[in-house]
């Protein structure tokens, strides 16, 4: 079985200093689904209103991504408006209507209790708890979550922690989950909460992972064109967690190979509007990308000279 | 021949989160040459006051720096006061007495005019111009500069980086030179100005190099403790110049090594104030932590699987 990924699905406004889009498709279930639909199955759990339109369900159909744990419920569809100035690492979140995710309580499906790989989006921590709970044995868990849990539900956030094997969250919720501002520190202290593998997000500087005895540094693509950073880090965490569950690999070797891949996944998803770089990708670009990353990272060790 | 750097000699006064020190060694030239010296020959040409110390000559001889360019002059060092908060990115100056070093002009004695490399350290452009115009046929110019002269001396600028091999300058400082927000289209500007090799500094972020039709990235050295980061950028130059002319090998494979050594340097810089760790770094430990850059950066290409 391949992942089941909770988290959301919405509609997104969004202005960037390249344009202005009106209720695109979005959330936090989309992008990382779609992202991980390249790489292996997918089953969502979401909720969306009666206004969620068929031509996205008919989107997420066409990448094979399982819609039975998608619930359409009377109501409006969760709705996030932000902006972008042309600094695209941080978002101003303008309005954010919950909707019907507001009382979004997350079933899963039986068919869905034995996925292998479970991937919990940015949602509620004690949502998240009940999401673990329902499960039976995933082999591996990781987990995103945002400064609005961080702040408001710390105690269930570390025992959500306690339990996952990848956290994947930004540097600045790293600094505020620990009350420390050197990022190394940071790092020890969450992975002394029980995860076994931090990755922290930098956005345009690319991700850090931690374990308890390596760290891993690969920078994002550098990119001309910046059209839209929204989804990125759920991009990122689709395209990680598709590569991981396609070679069921879990070495450190192989957690490094799906975090190319996840930011090869981010810095496509970057350049252009809500979904519709992804719409047109195809797996070629992805390894060609990949492929750039390795000649822009390689330098040559120190021989015996 | 090694290298040849210009730049300034200074006492700097600096208080970051975790202590504060009064008019200790420092300057552009001091922690280039210092940093350089572990991997070659080095001259300097640079201006002190009579308050300048012996043991910081005595320190500098100890380094095997050829100081023959060094002049002493009635007045006042060179005096930087300077601030950081937890955010060691960014320093805030507090007071800059320039005292001798207002009326520097470097000349450089004749035995130097024939150095193979050569690095302009951050002074007035037309100063780095007059040094250019005194120098023989050096094989690698580099220079560095800052936001000061990027806005008061643009044109002068411009033509030292059309006559440069190689141009190191901070992110922010590239945003500014251009006026382009994107970091890439920032890059393509600078290098049509004339340098071959353009290297932006991004402080804990690591370090992009462009060329007409390359990219290299590399990563900071994710380190526990920060305590003084004056100096990162030329002690960064001065490891890169120094293994450059140490090797001689200037294609780009030479230059990215390079860029490790100048990455490594800078990261036990920070370690301590002033050249306080450099004082006590070995050649072990430098390759030791370029061996930790090589771990921190590997991941495994895309087999024919």
């Amino acid at each position: 079985m391949g992942i089941l990924v909770v988290g959301s699905v919405a509609f997104d406004s969004v202005e960037t200093p390249f344009g202005k889009m009106d209720s695109i498709l979005g959330g936090s279930a989309t992008y990382f689904s779609t992202s991980a639909s390249f790489f292996t199955d997918v089953s969502l759990v979401a909720v969306v209103g009666d206004d969620f339109q068929e031509e996205h369900i008919d989107f997420l159909r066409s990448r094979n991504i399982d819609l039975t744990g998608l619930s359409r419920v009377n109501g409006k569809t969760f709705h996030w408006k932000g902006k972008y100035g042309y600094d695209l690492n941080e978002a101003q979140t303008l309005e954010t209507h919950l909707n019907v995710f507001e009382s979004f309580k997350p079933v899963i499906p039986a068919l869905y209790a034995g996925a292998d790989y479970l991937f919990l989006a940015n949602i509620d921590p004690e949502l998240q708890m009940e999401v673990l709970n329902q499960m039976q044995k995933p082999r591996v868990v990781a987990c995103d979550t945002m400064n609005f849990w961080i702040s408001s539900k710390r105690e269930a956030l570390k025992k959500v922690v306690e339990r996952v094997d990848i956290l994947i969250i930004n540097e600045g919720e790293a600094r505020q989950f620990t009350g420390e501002a050197n990022l190394v520190k940071a790092a020890k202290s969450i992975l002394a909460m029980g995860a076994k593998t931090l990755i922290i997000k930098r956005g345009e500087y690319g991700v850090l992972m931690f374990t308890d005895s390596t760290i891993f540094a690969a920078p994002a693509y550098p990119l001309e064109e910046v059209f839209d950073p929204t989804g990125a880090g759920d991009t990122f965490a689709g395209g990680f967690m598709g590569y991981l569950a396609n070679t069921g690999d879990t070495s450190e070797e192989g957690i490094r190979q799906a975090i190319i891949f996840g930011s090869v996944m981010a810095s496509f998803n970057v350049e252009d509007f809500s979904l519709n770089r992804l719409k047109k990708l195809d797996y070629k670009e992805i390894e060609s990308r990949y492929r750039g990353f390795k000649k822009m990272t390689h330098f040559e060790g120190l021989s015996s000279r």
